[in-house]
């Protein structure tokens, strides 16, 4: 499989309730595919299964890493209403569950009620004067080779001195592939760990639960993103991201929870 | 149905998946229950369905009203694995699906590696010199006489200056009961909405999903509570809370995303 998110992506109807889909090559992070990834192409056939087109709110728990190769999705609409469609899924390869999701769709567009915005984009240098992530055999890993990252330049983890864990930068999809709201499940999961800038003992957070709110459709171009952990207790994690468009407007929202495996 | 919220939200099993409750009355809001309460039942019997007591991290979409009355909860164990089991389920009332849930648990419980945050609880004054919400039959409603909310006095939502969507203060059960994790489903759902404060023509926002990690267990006490909203926009806004227990410890974390109804 090649082409962009859009090909890679791709699924086809089996039955009332079924999907068959492909982990594809080169999505992966140390040989485990891309969460943001794999949770789009289930909600690829979830928004089909909802008839809606864009998830507003969804939820993915992540039960084994993925693989490159065939996966089936099934999909169950809980509860079909004018505006809203509410869908439980669970995408599979042969062997076994990889990810389960609750989600809710809608067709998202103009609103005209009452607003307010106590944030900002995150403050980047430009694309050119940020840093690129190229892609590796390990680290940073293949699917940098499917997204073009630009990374703050005082927040690239490992390279920069240790700081808060935090990161931003920039992210589109490589030969100018529109980011829609199934590529922004994408962007959300697509950044190096924030804890990887924190100078702590941690060399990969599994991600247990991943949830992504669309807040808006993406105008085209750069998109800004940011993300932030401010408690790293417990054993675990929460990822906060922002993804905000080129033209200012915040379109994802997005929290995971991640495990903090013991060294 | 009396007593506390141990016994507001029991749950019988009914077969390998199948669970009998109730939604007790007292605990809505203009008439419907209380979101973190009608997730907490339905947690209680996902919780059985695992074999795990903790919601590690749990997602709520709400599809209709719950109103007092007999419901029935269906749980399916998605995974089960020796740390963590994953289970989907749906409460529904005689009138239909209510909410559907996804949520991984666990055992939570004592943890020795690295730590970090970046964060303090809110300042508040005492309990005695914040703001009691007494329950009435209207605003505030009547599940403000199954738990003790005490706002802080400048964030009293209708009644103090107009100021940003922030909403904290003091959060317990009446009569001494402790607030286990299913409790701290009901903490982070029990504040009145950020956006009452910010002087929006907004008279409701029906959530239609809540997404809590539990993050510890909590001592036994008061917990500070905050809850802020940085984006409401597009007809939506999200609701971030945080629990903090009596020992100065983040116990529980929740986003909602939420309707912003045109007036």
């Amino acid at each position: 499989m090649s082409g962009g998110f859009a090909a890679a992506s791709v699924v086809q109807r089996l039955d009332e309730g079924s999907w068959a889909g492909e982990i594809a090559p080169g999505w992966d992070i140390g040989g485990n595919a891309d969460g943001g990834y794999t949770l789009a192409i289930a909600a690829r056939a979830a928004a089909e299964a909802a008839g809606k087109p864009h998830p507003v709110t969804i939820t993915a728990h992540y039960l084994s890493p993925g693989r490159p190769g065939p996966v089936r999705i099934e999909a169950n609409v809980v509860r079909r209403g004018r505006r809203f469609a509410t869908v439980a899924a669970t995408l599979a390869s042969k062997e076994g569950p990889v990810l389960a999701l609750l989600g809710t769709f809608a067709e998202l567009g103009p609103y005209d009620g009452p607003e307010r915005v106590d944030a900002a984009p995150p403050g980047l240098p430009s694309p050119e004067d940020c840093h690129l992530l190229e892609p590796t055999d390990t680290f940073p890993p293949p699917f940098m080779g499917r997204v073009e990252l630009r990374l703050h330049p005082d927040e690239v983890p490992f390279a920069g001195p240790v700081g808060p864990p935090r990161v931003s930068g920039w992210f589109r999809f490589p030969g100018g592939e529109p980011v829609d709201p199934l590529g922004l499940l994408v962007a959300v999961d697509a950044f190096p760990p924030t804890v990887f800038r924190a100078g702590l003992p941690v060399a990969w957070t599994p991600t247990l639960e991943l949830t992504a709110h669309i807040r808006a459709l993406p105008e085209p171009g750069w998109l800004r993103c940011a993300f932030t952990s401010r408690f790293i207790s417990g054993g675990f994690l929460e990822e906060d991201g922002e993804v905000w468009d080129a033209s200012g407007r915040l379109v994802a929202q997005s929290r995971q929870l991640a495990l903090v495996p013991r060294s």
